[in-house]
């Protein structure tokens, strides 16, 4: 049994964590033991162990909030489950580990014939996506979104999710050599970030009205997204990739009547109630068993490799997720 | 009769703009002609020279939006006015002038024994500290308020109404020498802005939580105000007097749930209703004639010093506003 543990956090993160051996606990009443099959490295991750996010686990901790495994072993009184059932991890509870014991009433069974590497990123992106897409803009289909970081997981989820709901992306990237693989994923229209970047964009659009903009750059990146909204438009923010603030001149949102809010899923998990949580994850559970959503995979690595992972995970110019199969050899 | 005119725009704003002889049409029926006492050089005004504000009137134009004067002669059926009266010209008339011929049914009448002087900074300042206090969030006597460019006029302004409604407010400025003439208008707290204001703003408001958060800096400003705002409070902008656009780290206003909104006072007349307009100048006058309401005044310019007047309303480091006397000397 091993796991990825940290005990101090500092700004090189692949630093700061190793994988450990560690003795399972005994299995009490209601608990089952999971194999883990899966679990990915986010970006939100990476910020813990850095220790820039938002809220920090308290040390010494274990890596991961999110992913996949089949039940092992059935402790008393969990006779609702099978050996073999594949599920979702509990998020939050350290993932980045070959086995762990849980309280079985906090799994959600997952459909058997799905993919696990792809089911194992469904906690966190996919519902980041969905939700600001609905919680912020009441956008209707035919409308148009546009967001930046098209090129990351929760930008191809976001395509994903914006398609099957009839709502047309303007998805940007930073550099040409991201276009294809964004594509790919299903974007049909994808522009290079630059100056003109807004009037690039009213061409495509034929100049409709954009109400919703989704910025995960922060920067000048966040002024050039702003100046393609229209009046009174809604620009949701939900990370920095730049490094810098985000930046948005007087003159773009106050003559525009913009609104800035920003989106956090941690938040969200905290306010939605258990029923409107577990409707986002059976729709999503579905989507993503079926293949209709899913996200692009760079390098899966076992638990042995966690500091190359990471390493990988919290380098630029990705072109897919980095995802931890922490019993592969 | 002169009046302050320009036909084209430029970065160096006093320098397009000049005082200009020109010739008074004719009465029509329901005019009046009126002697212009007094009217400001607002920032707007400022930047409506340059060509950055979010409106502009077509070339040749008057220069000024706002001011008070007295009824000269009365046209055809302007029965209902009396030569003499006290009057605040209408908004975005071009009142950088010595004589103006207005739509009597466009003229409010003022209380007339108020300043000329304060009366004329009515109907662009005033409202929009009162409006920026009221519209955002639901405020309640004791709640405290946090703004910057606290020594600008609608920064005072701001003072004086919070503090009639019960607000506390927290005051920033940019540099120390300021603080006292922050003071004298009223404010209670000032600070001087800086890394470490979120928490000396704590201490100082012994960590109640803020809701409302005004910003006319921008830059790196915009940053320290929004680390004092609570969990879900609201920034709202109406200026960008650093230069810079705001700067706003997602850490700060993703993991609290911010909210950032800008402030036009022009959008909210084309959106509000004459009544509601109406009731927002009635309320204002009378504080204003009552002295309950003022701004500092640094210097007054005839109309032929209109370039002087415009370059140092322009200028930085000013303790109070700049107002035009078209007919002094």
């Amino acid at each position: 049994m091993k796991r990825g543990e940290y005990a101090s956090r500092g700004p090189v993160p692949q630093e700061v964590i190793s994988a450990k051996e560690f003795e399972l606990p005994s299995l009490g009443e209601g608990q089952v033991l999971i194999e883990v099959l899966a679990s990915p490295i986010n970006p939100s991750d990476v910020l813990t162990l850095t220790g820039e996010y938002g809220m920090l686990p308290p040390l010494p901790a274990v890596g991961g909030n999110e992913g996949v495994g089949r039940v092992a072993t059935l402790g008393p009184q969990t006779d609702a489950w099978a050996i073999g059932e594949l599920v979702l991890l509990p998020i939050g509870s350290g993932t980045w580990t070959t086995h762990m014991v849980a309280d079985a009433q906090r799994l959600i069974a997952l459909p058997p014939q799905g993919d696990p590497l792809q089911l194992s990123m469904l906690s966190v992106n996919p519902p980041t996506a969905l939700l600001m897409l609905r919680e912020f803009v009441d956008l209707q289909p035919g409308d148009w979104v546009i967001q930046n970081a098209a090129n990351s997981a929760v930008g191809g989820y976001l395509v994903q999710i914006a398609a099957s709901r009839g709502l047309k992306t303007v998805n940007i990237v930073r550099r040409k050599s991201a276009v294809d693989a964004v594509k790919a994923s299903g974007a049909e229209h994808v522009l290079v970030d630059g100056d003109d970047l807004h009037e690039r964009v009213a061409e495509l659009t034929s100049g409709a009205k954009i109400r919703l903009g989704i910025d995960a750059v922060g920067g000048m990146a966040s002024e050039r997204l702003a100046r393609c909204l229209g009046q009174a438009g809604t620009m949701v923010n939900y990370g920095g990739m730049s490094g810098e603030p985000c930046m948005l001149s007087p003159a773009t949102f106050v003559f525009r009547d913009l609104h800035l809010r920003g989106f956090w899923l941690a938040q969200w998990f905290r306010t939605a109630t258990p029923e409107k949580q577990f409707a986002v994850f059976r729709e999503l559970a579905l989507q993503v068993a079926q293949g209709e959503l899913k996200a692009r995979i760079q390098a899966t690595y076992g638990i042995d490799q966690i500091r190359d992972a990471v390493a990988a995970a919290a380098g630029d110019e990705r072109d897919g997720k980095i995802v931890l199969e922490p019993n592969k050899g």
